[in-house]
């Protein structure tokens, strides 16, 4: 498979889950916030594709390589902050992807490509973080905003994936790269199995629900606390129970007019979804 | 600007046009027929970037080019035929933006590109057509069905853009072929005054109105007859002396129900959305 072939999934995937409605208090091609739009996760996801092409060709420089798609998304829309989250997923896919054919080495190749981090990585990703202007919670006694935390990088010889396993209990971005990208390949299991009866959107949405209701989000923690993010599992959880989806979806109606009136937004389960999107799309998924 | 740069502005003007909404009686984020979903068109417009990219870069081959755009749309969703008449715009526009700078470069050289067309790629062109499945109205006494049509092509050593001129009169989209793509750069300028006051959605939205009330759609009078397309293109007209955005939009979504139900869908007016969206791209709009 050509580097082209696997940006345009990378591309297709960051569509695709942008478009999926309804979407409990995300941005979805139904719903925008004031200052982001659901253009501006479009052209973003336009926009990064040189990135993923690159990644897909090249063996190392995750970290720079997530610095520069963050920069070059900003290039291309106005909105802000996009896909940061989705970038720390997918570029160690992206270069898995194209170095291997079949998801078995995916899997295992994935795990090779985020292991083989270095100290260079921390120190880029650590900076992209700062130009991007993320909201995170600080990883140890290192504050992402302190440019002197750098240097304690440096002297304590951090790779980025040391720094993922400091985060790993409780940031589940951190814990995929930890944990063999599990709920990546679970989340693109889930959407190949429903896409036939539910088409592309509902096989999205249906997937995103239970990825949420198994998940507290780490998004949700960070911006609110631990008992939100419960909360809106549990909620989730709930809505499942009904089985048929035209019942689903009513519910999610008004589960999303809550949510985005709360200001609440499940960032972190959309990353995922991004992620698992990617892979089913890289196995050959069509619709 | 590179050719991968050129490529990705083609990639989001399609992903932009498809997203607008309302659009009367056309595929949007929030309406799908029943075989060719929103979707269909943003795998469509990502799985054709190496055919644009090549076009950035190559100097000739419009007819294989837009033969190898359609075949690769194919490959990369189930829907049909989504983006046939866009390519016939774009195809040649970004082979004159990959050589040349600034707009008045671009106007010169997308005519000096189409006037350069040779009897191949009449050939090529033709075949894309008859592969692709699309209606047509029969050019003068050729029938696209028709394989002995190639060999009349060849015998009376018509070029593509001798083809155009034949179709001109009643073809909007040859129409730009042979008179210096001027719709789509009027549709460029009219997005660029509208994007500030009114965002990316509305500023399509507007402009798509425009080019409707002024042009009878080409689709629908080969879909329907030339009376239908004249009282679509008078209600477009009526529902913008409206001033006002709200009030627009209000009888835009009557609007839509009408032509969706009847089936009448303004296609080649969304074809020059496109191009002129891709044209306001290449001049640097951001939004």
């Amino acid at each position: 498979m050509t580097s082209s072939h696997i940006a345009r999934c990378a591309q297709l995937a960051m569509a695709l889950e942008v478009s999926a409605t309804p979407k409990p208090g995300n941005i979805d091609r139904d719903h925008n916030y004031t200052d982001t739009r659901f253009e501006h996760f479009l052209a973003s996801a336009v926009g990064v594709y040189p990135i993923m092409e690159k990644a897909a060709s090249s063996g190392s420089g995750i970290g720079s390589l997530i610095r520069e798609a963050v920069t070059e998304s900003g290039k291309w829309q106005k909105g802000g902050n996009t896909h940061f989250g989705a970038f720390i997923l997918l570029i160690p896919l992206v270069m898995a992807a194209g170095r291997y054919g079949d998801r078995t080495c995916l899997k295992t190749q994935v795990q090779k490509v985020v292991r083989g981090t270095t100290v260079d990585d921390a120190v880029d990703f650590y900076r992209a973080f700062s130009e991007a202007g993320v909201k995170v919670k600080p990883v140890d006694d290192m504050d992402l905003s302190d440019a002197a935390s750098i240097e304690k990088i440096k002297a304590q010889g951090l790779t980025l994936y040391n720094m993922m396993e400091i985060s790993s209990g409780y940031d589940m971005i951190a814990e995929e790269w930890t944990n063999g990208f599990q709920k990546t390949f679970e989340c693109a299991g889930s959407i190949q199995d429903k896409i036939k009866e539910h088409g592309i959107n509902d096989a999205v949405v249906l997937t995103f629900m239970e990825i949420l209701s198994r998940n507290k989000d780490t998004f949700i923690q960070t911006k609110f606390d631990n008992k939100k993010a419960e909360e809106v599992s549990m909620r989730a959880k709930n809505i499942l129970k009904n089985g048929g989806m035209e019942d689903i979806r009513n519910e999610l109606h008004s589960f999303d007019e809550e949510l985005l009136r709360e200001g609440v937004n499940p960032g972190s389960t959309a990353d995922l979804m991004i992620s698992g999107l990617f892979v089913s799309l890289f196995e050959g998924m069509r619709f």
